[in-house]
C-alpha cells in the first residue's frame, strides 16, 4: 500500500480534500481528482484543470491605495473542463450518488503516475456494470491528459450511452472569508472558438485581460461498434457513444491542452499536432511511458522507511506530489498548492528556494536548476520593483508572483519580505555548492547575488559600527514590519558575503565576463566593497539576559501570548485575530529564528541555538505548514530525538490527513518539501558547505531503516541507515569525499562503506 | 477687505479652488461655490452639495483580507443640486466663459454670512446686463440654501428668460491616484420622487445601502410680472420665467434640504413645513438673521490683528470657515474638509479633539459640547470595535467614521492609531477643565475616561516595572506600527491617571451615579488601582545620548532621511514613496513628540522639550496640514519667536493661498483650527490646568496689537497684547483669577488690567 493512496470515501467534505489529493499534474498541466460524472445535485465541488503560470491580470482593488501598491495581480485560471463522462445504462444516469455501490476502489498510483476508480454499481433499476476508470496527466507528453474507461456490463443490459464533454464555461473559486483563497475574479476566461475539425473536438478560451489563449484538443474513442452523436454547443462539444450492453468495452478520451506562452499563437494548430504524434500510442502504451518516468524519478528520489507504513506512503505521496507541481519550463515555477487547487491563485513564493528546490537539487539538479532559471528570468522586473520602492539600485523579488511583477496586496506579509531576496540567492548559492557548476555562476548566479546584495545596501544602514535592517518581515507573519529580524539580516549576510566572494570567483575565472557583467549593470568596486564591510558588520540581535537570538529588535520585550485565553476558540490564530494584536505579543506562525538557525548554522554555537529553538518553540503555533519541518530538523540537530520525530509526522501526512483543514484549495507544497527535508537534513543530518557535505545520521527508534539518495556533484550516493550501522553505496560517478559525524570518510564506485552507530 | 474675500478668477485651476474657499455651510448644510450657471464645456468642476453625515455605506474590498478588517465604510455624499440658475437675454445665454466681462467681482462675507458675484456683462450680440447673485446657507434656519439674483438689463434686452433647475443625478468625485480621495463609489444615491406640489418643487433622494432619504423642497420667486412654465422630469425639475427686459428685477431661490436622520421619515412634509415657518421672510431679513448669529460669534471668537491684513483676512476665513463646518447636533461631527469637499469622504478623524475643538471649547464651549457628546454617543460602537481587535474590555474608537463604526481600510495608519481614543479622552478632559462641568464628568466623560483607560490596560503591558503599549502608530504616519510611540504612551498616561482621578471625584460627589455607572460597565476597584500603576509606571523614551524624547523605541536608530535626494521630486513624500520606505528612515510627516510636549508639557522639562524640538524639526517635512500649527506654538514656548511667526504664516493662508495644492477637494479644516491655536496658545501661551489658566503672551514683533477673547468657567476674558503691555478686561461673568508669566492676577468686571511688558 505505501505506493498507492487508496480511498472508498464518498462524504462530500472529504470528496473535496480528495479532489486535491488525487490531483494529476506534470508541472505543466494539473487536473483535480473530480469525478468524471459529477457528484450528486448540490454537492460541493471545486472542479479544476489549471496549466502552471497560465492567468489572467486581474485589477487590485484597495480601500485605501498608497504609492506603489502593486496595482494589478496575477491569477492562475481554471482552464477547459475535460473531465467529463457520463454513463446511461437504459436510460438510468450512473452516479455514485444513486443506486448501490456493491463495491469501489479508489487509487493513486504514485509508482507508476496515473489514478484510477474500479465501481461495482447497480442501477436502481438494478442494472449492473463494472467500471475502470483510469486517468493520467502525462510526464512525457506534457500537453496530454488521458482518460480510460472499461465497462463491464455484469446483468444484461441493452443499451449503453457514453456522453463525453468538454466545457469552456469555467469559473474560478473564490471565498471572501478566507485571505488564503482568492476572494474575486471569479471568471476570468471566455471561449473564443469551439468547433469540431475532422475527428478532433476543439475549445479555445481567451483570457480577459492578458488575452492568453489555451486550447483543448480532444479525441475520444470506444473499441467496440457503437453508433455516434457529437454535437457542438456555445461553449463546449459533446459526444455521445451509443454500444450494445452484450459485452466489454473501453472508451478513451484524449485530451491535449496548449497555451499561448508555450506554443505561441496557433494553440490550436499545435494541439492537433501534438495529437498527431501520439496517435499511434494505446492508452497502455502511455502508461507504460509514464512508469518508466516514475522509475527514473524515484530511483533518485524514493526515501525507504523500514518500520511504518503510513509514513512510508506518505513521503512516497509528498514526493509524487512534488514532482508533480514542479514547472520544468523558463515560465513557471511550484505554485504554492502545486497545480492541485486554486490555494494561493498559483502564487510563486519563498517557498521553493527554501522548501522544495533543495529537494530537487539533492535528487534531481536539472530540475533545480530550471526552478532557478526562471527566477533569473525575472530578474528585471525585481530591478523594477526595487526602483518602485524608491531604491536607487538592486533587484527585490516579488514577493508573491506568477509572471515576475508583485501580486502581494497587503504589503506588511507581503512586499515587506524583503527576505525573499536573500532566500533566492540562497537557493542560487546552494546549487552552486551542490553541483559546482562554474557556467552557472558566470552566466546567472553572479548577477542574482550582485543585485540582491545591492538591494541588502539600500535598506539597511551603519549604526555604531554595525549594519542593521530597519522596516522589514521576516517568515514569522504574525510580527509585522520590525527592525532587525534575526532571520532577515543573517540571510542578508550571507547574500552580501557570497556576492563579494562571487565577485572575486569570477575575476579569478573569467574576468572577461565579469568586466562584461559589470558593465551592464553599472558595479563599482567600491559597491562590492560596501557589501564585504556590511556583511561584516551585520548586526545579529541577542539578548544577553536569555542568551537568545531575539527574533527581531523588539520581540523580546512583548507581552506572551496567552495561549490558555486564545485557544478557547479554533484553527489559526490569523482567522481569529486582527494582524496588529498578533503584532503586540509573542506569538509566531512558523518558525523564523529557528529557520535561520537550520539555514545558516555557522552563526551561532549550539548552545545558542539550543536556547533559542527552547524558547521559540513554546510561543510557536505552527499555524503555517512550513514551521514543523524546520522544527523538526532542529530538534534532531539537537539531539531532540523524540520531538523530531513527533514534528516529522505533523508534516508527513499533513494533507493526507487534512490536519490543517484546507487541503481542500490545494496541497501544502512546501509542507511536502519539508517532510524530505526533515528526513535528510534532520533525521540523516546533512549539511551542504563548501568544503563539501556531511552527515551525522540519527535513525528514529521507531524505524527498523531508513534509505535515500543524494546527488551531488554528478555522483549518486545511496545512504542505508539501520539501528547499529549506516551504509553509503557510491552508485554513479566517481569518488567522492564526504564527512560523517565529524570524519572525513571516502566513497568508493561499487563499495559500500559500512560505518557501526 | 480683511472681512471678505474677493476674487477675480476665471481659471479652471483656481475656480476649483474657489469652490472650497467659496463654500458656504452651517455645520449641517454645505454647498460649494460652483456658479450657478455652471463654466464653459469641458472645464472641470466638483459641483457639490452635503448635509453633515449624510453617507451611504460601501462594501470596503481588499486585495487581501485579514480578520476584522471592516467590511464596510462610510461615505458623504454629494446631494441634490439646487445650485442651477441660467440666464438668458434675448435668447442668449449668460455665461463667464462668452461675451464679454465689463466688470466682476466676487466675494464672500464672513462678518454677514453670505457670498456674492457682481457681473457687468456683454453677451456676444452686444446686450448688457448686470447681475448680482448672492447665497447663504442659514446659521438660523440650518435646512435653508438660499439664492438671490439681482438682474439689471443696461442696453435694451427684450426679453430676460431665467431657468432656475433642481437635480438630483448627482455623483460623488472620484480619484484613483490621490489616497485622500475617494476612489470608488462614485454614485450611490438614486432620486426616488420628483414632483410639484402647490408651489414646491420637490426632489427626493435615497441612498443605495443604508436607505437614507435626502429631499430638497424648492421655491422660487420673481418680483416682476412674468410668464412661467415648470416642468418635472425624471430626475430633475425645471422653472423658466420669462420677463421683459425693461426694468430690473429679482429672482430668488430657496431651497429646504432635510434627512431621515434629523428629520424622521417624512423629509417632504418636514421641508414645506419649514418653508412655511420663513415664508414670510425676504431675502433681506435672512440675510439680516444670518448676519445677527455672525456678529454673535465673532463678538466671542474674533481675533484682531493690527498690522497685516493678509494674515488678519486669513484668520477670519479660518475661524468663519470652523464655525461653517462644526456639527452642531448629536448625529454629526467635523468632517476633515467641513462641508467645503469630499477630501477624506466626510470623515471625523482625532483632527476634532486635538485642533479644532479647542477653538470653540474656549469661544463657544456649547459647541464643544455638542462635539463632545458625539463621541459619545458613538461609545458602544467603540466598546464593539475594542471586542473586535482581540480586546476583553475597553472602547477603541475609530480612527475614521461617520456613524461611529471603523471606516479606516489600511489599518498601518488607521486603526493602529490607537492614540484618537487618549486623544478623545483629552477632549473631554480639557472640556471639564474649562467649563468646571461636573454634571458633564457624571453623565458622560467618567464613562468615556473608564472605557478608555480599561482600553490601554489591554494593548500595554508591564515590563521590567514599566508600563510598555506595543505596535501602535502614533500621529506621524511616516512611521507606522511601533512600540512606545511617546505620544501615544504620554496621552495614554494621561487618560489613564485621569481615568482614576475621575473615580474619585465622582465617589466624592456622587456616589450613587458612581455605583450606577460601574455596574452598568462591570467595573471593578481593582481595575482602577491599575489605571494608576500603569499610568504611574508608563514608560516615556527617553535618549539618554541626544537627551531627546525618542519618537518610539527604535526611531533614533534608524537611518536618516536624504532630503537633498529626495528634494529632487515634488510634492509630499507619502504620494512619491512606498510607505514601508518612508517607515524605515527618520523622517516625519507632522508633529508628533513635539505635539506630545504641546498638550501635556508638564511631563518633561524645558530643556528636554527644547533639545527635541531642535531634533524633530530637521526632519519633519509638514507633508500634514496638522504639523505647522504645532511647531508655531511650541517655537513660541521655546521663544523661538521668529520660527513661530513663520509656522504660523504657513498656516494662516494655507487654503487661501492652496499651499498644499489640494483645496479643490476641501478646506484643511483642523490646520484653520491650527492658526487660532498659534495665536492663542503660541503667541499668547495660553494654557489650561486644573489650577486655572495661564498666559505668557508675547506679540509678533511685525504686528502692532493682537487682541481675542477667550471663554472660561462662564466668563469672557478680552486679551490685548500690543508692543509695550498686555491688558486684560473682564467683559462677561464675575471676579478671575488667571496667571500671567508665572503670576497671579486678578481679573475684575469692567476693570481693565493693563501689565507692562
Amino acid at each position: 500500500m505505501t505506493w498507492k493512496i487508496t480511498n472508498q470515501s464518498l462524504d462530500n467534505h472529504q470528496l473535496l480534500v480528495d479532489e486535491s489529493l488525487f490531483s494529476l499534474a506534470n508541472g505543466y498541466l494539473g487536473v483535480r481528482g473530480n469525478f468524471e460524472e459529477g457528484y450528486s445535485d448540490k454537492m460541493a465541488s471545486i472542479r479544476g484543470a489549471y496549466i502552471n503560470a497560465f492567468h489572467d491580470e486581474t485589477e487590485i482593488t484597495y480601500g485605501e491605495k498608497l504609492h506603489a501598491f502593486p496595482e494589478t495581480q496575477q491569477k492562475i485560471l481554471n482552464i477547459i473542463d475535460s473531465q467529463t463522462v457520463l454513463l446511461y445504462l437504459d436510460g438510468e444516469r450512473f452516479s455514485l450518488f444513486s443506486g448501490e455501490i456493491l463495491s469501489y476502489e479508489r487509487n493513486l498510483h504514485m509508482d507508476k503516475g496515473y489514478g484510477e476508480r474500479i465501481i461495482h454499481w447497480k442501477s436502481p433499476n438494478g442494472k449492473e456494470v463494472v467500471l475502470h476508470f483510469r486517468r493520467l496527466v502525462s510526464f512525457v507528453t506534457k500537453e496530454l491528459f488521458a482518460i480510460d474507461l472499461e465497462v463491464k456490463p455484469v446483468t444484461p443490459v441493452e443499451k449503453i450511452e457514453i456522453v463525453s464533454i468538454v466545457e469552456g464555461d469555467v469559473s474560478n473559486f473564490v471565498d471572501k472569508s478566507d485571505p488564503r483563497v482568492a476572494s474575486d475574479h471569479a471568471k476570468r476566461l471566455f471561449v473564443s472558438e469551439v468547433y469540431e475539425h475532422e475527428h478532433y473536438h476543439i475549445l479555445k478560451a481567451t483570457t480577459y485581460s492578458s488575452k492568453f489563449d489555451v486550447a483543448c484538443v480532444t479525441t475520444t474513442n470506444v473499441d467496440q461498434n457503437y453508433s455516434y452523436k457529437s454535437t457542438v454547443k456555445k461553449t463546449s462539444t459533446e459526444e455521445v457513444y451509443e454500444v450494445s450492453g452484450d459485452s466489454s468495452f473501453r472508451f478513451t478520451k484524449l485530451n491535449i491542452y496548449t497555451d499561448t506562452m508555450r506554443h505561441g499563437d496557433n494553440v490550436v494548430e499545435q494541439g492537433i499536432k501534438i495529437h498527431k504524434e501520439i496517435k499511434k500510442e494505446t492508452f497502455e502504451d502511455l502508461l507504460k511511458k509514464q512508469e518508466n518516468y516514475l522509475t527514473d524519478y524515484w530511483k533518485k528520489a524514493d526515501i525507504v522507511i523500514d518500520g511504518d507504513n503510513k509514513i512510508q506512503q506518505g513521503i512516497r505521496f509528498n514526493l509524487f506530489h512534488l514532482l508533480q507541481a514542479a514547472g520544468k519550463d523558463e515560465f513557471s515555477n511550484i505554485p504554492a498548492k502545486g497545480l492541485s487547487g486554486e490555494g494561493y491563485e498559483g502564487h510563486y513564493f519563498w517557498d521553493t528556494e527554501i522548501y522544495m528546490n533543495p529537494v530537487f537539487l539533492m535528487t534531481n539538479p536539472e530540475l533545480a536548476r530550471s526552478l532557478l532559471l526562471y527566477r533569473y528570468s525575472i530578474l528585471d522586473y525585481a530591478r523594477q520593483r526595487a526602483k518602485e520602492m524608491g531604491h536607487a539600485k538592486g533587484a527585490l523579488f516579488p514577493w508573491r508572483t506568477i509572471s515576475g511583477t508583485e501580486c502581494s496586496a497587503f504589503f506588511p506579509a507581503g512586499t515587506a519580505q524583503y527576505h525573499i531576496s536573500a532566500d533566492i540567492a540562497y537557493g542560487f548559492i546552494q546549487y552552486y555548492l551542490v553541483t559546482g557548476d562554474g557556467e552557472f555562476l558566470k552566466q546567472y548566479m553572479a548577477e542574482v547575488l550582485f543585485e540582491t546584495a545591492r538591494l541588502w545596501i539600500e535598506v539597511g544602514h551603519m549604526y555604531q559600527g554595525e549594519f542593521r535592517i530597519d522596516n522589514v518581515t521576516g517568515p514569522d507573519e504574525y510580527t509585522c514590519i520590525v527592525n532587525n529580524n534575526y532571520y532577515t539580516n543573517a540571510m542578508a549576510k550571507h547574500n552580501l558575503l557570497w556576492a563579494e566572494k562571487a565577485y572575486h570567483i569570477l575575476k579569478e575565472t573569467d574576468p572577461v565576463r565579469l568586466t562584461e557583467l559589470t558593465e551592464s549593470i553599472h558595479l563599482t568596486a567600491e559597491e562590492v566593497r560596501q557589501w564585504k564591510v556590511a556583511g561584516m558588520a551585520m548586526y545579529l540581535p541577542f539578548d544577553q539576559e536569555l542568551r537568545i537570538n531575539a527574533q527581531d529588535d523588539s520581540f523580546l520585550r512583548k507581552a506572551r501570548w496567552d495561549f490558555e485565553k486564545s485557544d478557547e476558540g479554533k484553527g489559526a490564530l490569523l482567522v481569529r485575530y486582527h494582524p496588529l494584536t498578533l503584532y503586540r505579543y509573542q506569538v509566531c506562525k512558523q518558525a523564523d529564528t529557528v529557520l535561520a538557525h537550520f539555514l545558516l548554522e555557522g552563526e551561532e554555537d549550539l548552545e545558542t541555538i539550543r536556547r533559542s529553538y527552547d524558547y521559540y518553540e513554546e510561543i510557536t503555533t505552527h499555524d503555517s505548514s512550513l514551521s514543523y519541518c524546520i522544527f523538526s530538523i532542529m530538534a534532531s540537530k539537537l539531539g531532540y530525538s523524540e520531538k523530531a520525530y513527533q514534528y516529522f509526522i505533523e508534516t508527513a501526512r499533513l494533507d493526507l490527513d487534512n490536519t490543517h483543514s484546507n487541503t481542500k484549495d490545494g496541497l501544502h507544497m512546501a509542507n511536502m518539501g519539508g517532510t524530505w527535508l526533515a528526513i535528510v537534513f534532520g533525521f540523516a543530518g546533512l549539511r551542504i558547505a563548501e568544503e563539501g557535505i556531511t552527515l551525522r545520521p540519527s535513525l528514529p527508534k521507531q524505524w527498523r531503516s531508513l534509505q535515500f539518495s543524494l546527488s551531488y556533484r554528478g555522483r549518486l550516493v545511496r545512504v542505508q541507515l539501520e539501528k547499529d550501522q549506516v551504509t553509503y553505496s557510491l552508485t554513479e560517478g566517481d569518488i567522492l569525499s564526504i564527512t560523517h559525524c565529524g570524519e572525513k570518510q571516502e566513497l568508493h564506485p561499487n563499495q559500500d562503506l559500512v560505518i557501526p552507530n
